[in-house]
């Protein structure tokens, strides 16, 4: 079992990762046979290599990414509220994502959803 | 496909029948089938009549429920931050879950998963 102070590390350093267009340091917090569901409702990217470019396509626009309350976490699962803003063709949109992340026993994360849906996107 | 105006709209009314102490408004927004895993790592509760019960029990006390962000909706989902906030043997305490709500094609919950842990729960 994952320890709440674990799971919450992870989530701080996946932000931290995302502000700093680390990518490895995005990709080192998957298992090799993780899963990714963003957003919610889309095709999964399965397996490590598919996170990694999906994250490298990501990471094409600068991301100011903070947390907007507690994460929580318990049980192997983390949720945590967040904003992520970026400029796309010269416009200011910011994203307010939940996400969830499931652990394995080795304390990296093997599912990520994130959950949002148009009323979370907001342009300024 | 469940709409976000649907769901957020279900989100709300959950959060109002909770503060009213309104156990039926609670239970007609689920399913007969549905399940309440409230926090999650507990056994769930399965079926309607398990679920009244929970519920009735969390209903001895007077709760202040508050949204803390914006409802997300996708897809069939929905996530939500708030906090709940309750007096028990004359201490205050809050507690900041993030809820998931999985709908089916009725428009009615079918899955409620609380997740929150220890570091969630605040005493005053």
């Amino acid at each position: 079992m994952n320890t709440t102070e674990h799971m919450t590390e992870v989530v701080q350093r996946y932000v931290a990762a995302l502000n700093e267009g680390d990518l490895e340091g995005i990709v080192a917090l998957y298992a090799d046979d993780a899963t990714v569901e963003d957003p919610v409702g889309s095709e999964p990217q399965r397996g490590i290599e598919a996170i990694r470019a999906f994250y490298a396509n990501s990471l094409k626009l600068k991301l100011e990414v903070a947390l907007t309350g507690e994460v929580r976490a318990v049980a192997n699962e983390a949720a945590f509220a967040f904003t992520v803003g970026f400029d796309y063709q010269g416009r200011k949109s910011v994203i307010s994502p939940i996400d969830h992340f499931r652990f394995n026993e080795a304390g990296k994360v093997i599912s990520m959803r994130a959950l949002f849906g148009p009323a979370n996107i907001h342009q300024a």
